[in-house]
């Protein structure tokens, strides 16, 4: 293998490797995010993104958005990795983009899905759904590709996706008992490990370099670099300015919004991250982290329960960063060239793609719901799927003798669980 | 420095950090799956490995594994980096699988034994017993290499051995209180942060493709992609396998099983994953992800206490992970051509190192108790080695005053602490 | 983009991420060394450093380093990366150097810094103190950099100048209540979450490879994998040595020291990794794992409270770093050739960064002490800054009711808070 191909190899390796990594990430800001009861549950769900929501795009997803198909609209036919790199390391990094979709919406369903309702959605999410609509962008001769729509690593293909399924999956589930009162206030489930949700969000911060420079699927690129500084300056500005945003509307500075600042303005630039300036990346990112702020509060006003803010961060900066190529697309941007036409193109692909999750998931939402069932009893949400559906509180000092008793030690010793070991669990 | 060997040695350079990475992952799985007061102590053994295990590893063991040496059976002569590496690159990535050895009988000899003979057994390990059996399977003249042994990461050189040394010495030092009854049924102590144990297992899954991938030590190997995209798609498989095997058999997806599943999945892969095809990858996944309950419950049987898995994961798998290669080596696999002598050659690999590490673990374990002692005192063991090696809990609101009394606040204040900064603490 | 390039490329932006997830290292390691009531806090103060002080490096610091600039005293002109590698990724690898700073300074003056005070402090460090500096070592005519200094990564530029800024602000800020008696005796205040500290340092250590490796800025550097050898072996005997010196003098393998001496070995190889020899850099870990116990304790003797030994682990060994290249560089120092005039040069270079470090963080402090404020309300420090600053504790189980109530379940329920949602917070 000559020196060029190899150098694309490790790269793409890499980088695959970084995307892959960022399920840790979202697994532990998602723990941190809901509420203790339900923090197994959270991480067993991108488990699931992992394992079945991988294996379902590699086995069925990844022809569908490679391969060529009919109409501009489906795959299906043999796929061959762009520039001579070897098919496993492109595969490998797809795969990596599939389960991001996929635990974009764990996070809004958190806290009451059925555990087995959740594979569902997963498998046909990365089998299905995404491969589906991402063909329309990135297939070798999608609709919305033919007509010049740029979405460099996804900001439409993955987060507009991920994040109107997570829309439309929470409005079917419905809010936690609680969260919404009758005369229209509403209750904030408070995050029950903010170090571990930091550490979630630090993660994928890091991750996100696989995830936007990575997709060159190239290091001779000439823009690697640019795309990976880009990255950067777009999530330190949303950062701080939900940081400042925080600190203005409610006199603290505030953790959550700190943190879905700094993603929402990584979701804002994985569009453009290769087609706009140093400049522009820092104002897309401090729009993001206003907005995340913004969107939180009008999900809220919609009686959408979402525990980790997913519609907000991914759903509604994902549009953003998809518009956000036609205003400042250093060659045919509104901003920067007056050229409107691109502006069109990207907001009829955010289009289509919302159109497109929102009524899959809604679909898929429903028929679950009617057949197998898609939300827990009321009384295990009180107990917490932890229990339920994983027999295990997440921080605990627990001995389970033989005979079936449960012993909790120490600090939840109140609580302690007299479970009979092996007792039928329906609502897996 | 030209570009081929330049490229070479920052991906060796690259993927040793991922596996020295590792470390982190394996310090995080073991304080979240061991109780609580014993979390500061197995994080601690991970620092023993990182430091001892390395410098003896670095200053005699690299000799005796990659030197020339006498009969095929231990090296000692110069070391050459293979195809022009420079040889700190080399070096540095094989201390990454050296402590990667003690770090899977770390967790097996939790929570009872004595940290000082942690500290010997590591520094033998990595200067002496791993080192000699690697040597038969990876050095320069080993006698399993000439026989054609097949174990490209390690399943048989790291896992097999790190497993077996692992059953050996859980078995000399017997199982923790309370965890086996007189009637020969079994108490279950669970483990004490779901969460962070998860962290652990994503960092160590993000590591292992630094360690099967980098194994190439070449970044124009034509099969590098290949073997990372086998390394993921086990783990996959791994773990869905095991979620599947929990929700049938236990009614609950059980969050250990999700986490060593997938960790099996690696451990059966690493032997082949440049050997074998993406099909046969998955099936040596799902295979490790049934294994690895089964085995779980056989080791209970044996009356052998592994508090995290590790014999199950590592040995169990390593020795099916090395007769894999047998069965689907797509050259010369018994399923993959009908010829079994690599599968005899593979089976005698297994055979000798579990031989070599049940002996060798056995023997010094057997001379550490009976001269500076193995195991901690009874009522130490009801304390936890948190404070009694390490003299500070894991988790606490602790302040210590001038006067040695200590006092803890917040949800564990009722344990609170008066030990008396300075008392003698003889069974570090 | 040739293959040289494009190889330089994407070695500096990988490791430039390496050194910016070194960010949620030093988040994690600072909650957990911290008390519970002010991790929150900690972890925010990373996401400032990451926000608002890489913006300000990228936007006025870095033309100060990098630039050249009259009297080689300050930069100021164009800037060019070296060697052809594209400005982006030498601007990105930068901008995690200067955080790094920020971050040194972060966990030296926890519990008790207002929260605003801190955003300007890094502002000012990340945009103007630093940079200068740095600027006299590294930049294209700096004063030391003429006189021959060498401080390849940065022991003396990043974390002499971190730390002594550390010592400098503890100072001004003062000791937290209860820290120091009127006797003279110290009282030690626990670090809450060990497992989380530790995970932090693991982090540390392994983006401490693309800190020091990536300072090649060259993946054709021939020293590069020795340097990346030099950095583990460091680190490793640091912490070994730090293990023993607690054993030998406290009869506990204290963690806390387990892990400081691991980055203390780190910071001490960070200037010569380069240039001495493996055996030169396990000598000069081994000094920096017992040096930073000495230091812990002379720095208490002091009544300077460092609530995470940040001065201990990245003042004192940035010194001994630095001095330490004048000793064994392979080509000039002291002990391997016997010329004096290279220590000679390092020791003024580490004056000159420890007098213009602590004089500019002296004069700082006492600045922001008299105008804005820089210490927050007796009442408040004992509430801790999560609830003060941030609204919520680091774990809880807290739900927020429409009505301004908020309650706490589950272990710290005794605490359960009642703070109304709005309420006036001056003390940010």
């Amino acid at each position: 293998m000559n020196d060029a191909i190899a150098l694309n190899t490790i790269w793409v390796v890499l980088t695959a490797a970084l995307v892959l990594f960022m399920e840790g990430g979202f697994s532990l800001l998602e723990a941190g995010l809901v509420r203790t009861r339900n923090a197994v549950n959270v991480t067993m769900k991108i488990f699931v993104d992992l394992t079945f929501g991988a294996l379902a795009f590699y086995l069925v997803g990844m022809r569908l958005l490679f391969g060529h198909g009919p109409f501009h609209l489906i795959g299906g036919g043999p796929i061959a990795a762009p520039g001579g790199l070897p098919l496993a390391a492109f595969t490998l990094f797809q795969i990596g983009f599939a389960i991001a979709t996929a635990s974009i919406i764990s996070g809004a369903v958190a806290e009451r899905m059925r555990f087995s309702a959740y594979i569902a959605i997963v498998a046909v999410t990365c089998g299905l759904i995404y491969p589906i609509s991402s063909h329309w962008i990135w297939g070798p001769d999608g609709w919305l590709a033919q007509l010049g729509m740029k979405d460099f690593a996804g900001s439409a293909a993955i987060h507009t996706l991920g994040g109107v399924m997570a829309l439309a999956l929470a409005y079917v589930l419905g809010p936690r008992k609680n969260r919404f009162n009758a005369d229209g206030s509403v209750n904030v489930f408070a995050p029950s490990n903010i170090p571990l949700a930091s550490a979630g969000a630090f993660i994928l911060w890091f991750g996100w370099f696989g995830f936007n420079a990575g997709s060159t699927l190239d290091a001779h690129n000439p823009s690697l670099a640019a795309i990976a500084l880009n990255t950067f300056l777009a999530a330190a500005a949303g950062g701080m300015s939900a940081i400042l945003v925080s600190m203005a509307k409610f006199r603290i500075a505030d953790p959550s919004m700190a943190i879905n600042g700094s993603l929402a303005g990584l979701v804002g630039i994985t569009a453009g991250c290769a087609y706009v300036g140093h400049w522009a990346a820092i104002l897309i990112g401090l729009a993001a982290g206003a907005l995340v702020i913004w969107a939180t509060g009008w999900i809220d006003k919609l009686r959408v329960d979402d525990p980790v803010g997913a519609v907000a961060v991914h759903g509604v900066n994902g549009v953003w960063g998809t518009l956000a190529v036609g205003l400042f697309d250093v060659k045919e941007g509104l901003f920067t060239t007056g050229h409107i036409q691109l502006f069109l193109v990207q907001a009829l692909g955010a289009l289509a793609v919302s159109v497109w999750g929102l009524a899959t998931a809604y679909g898929l939402g429903r028929l679950l719901q009617r057949t197998v069932g898609i939300r827990i009893a009321a009384e295990d949400e009180e107990e917490g799927l932890d229990i339920v559906a994983h027999g295990i509180p997440a921080y605990n000092e627990l001995e389970r003798f033989s005979d079936g008793r449960q012993i909790l030690f120490g600090a939840d010793a109140e609580d302690a669980l007299f479970v009979k070991a092996g007792d039928a669990r329906p609502t897996v």
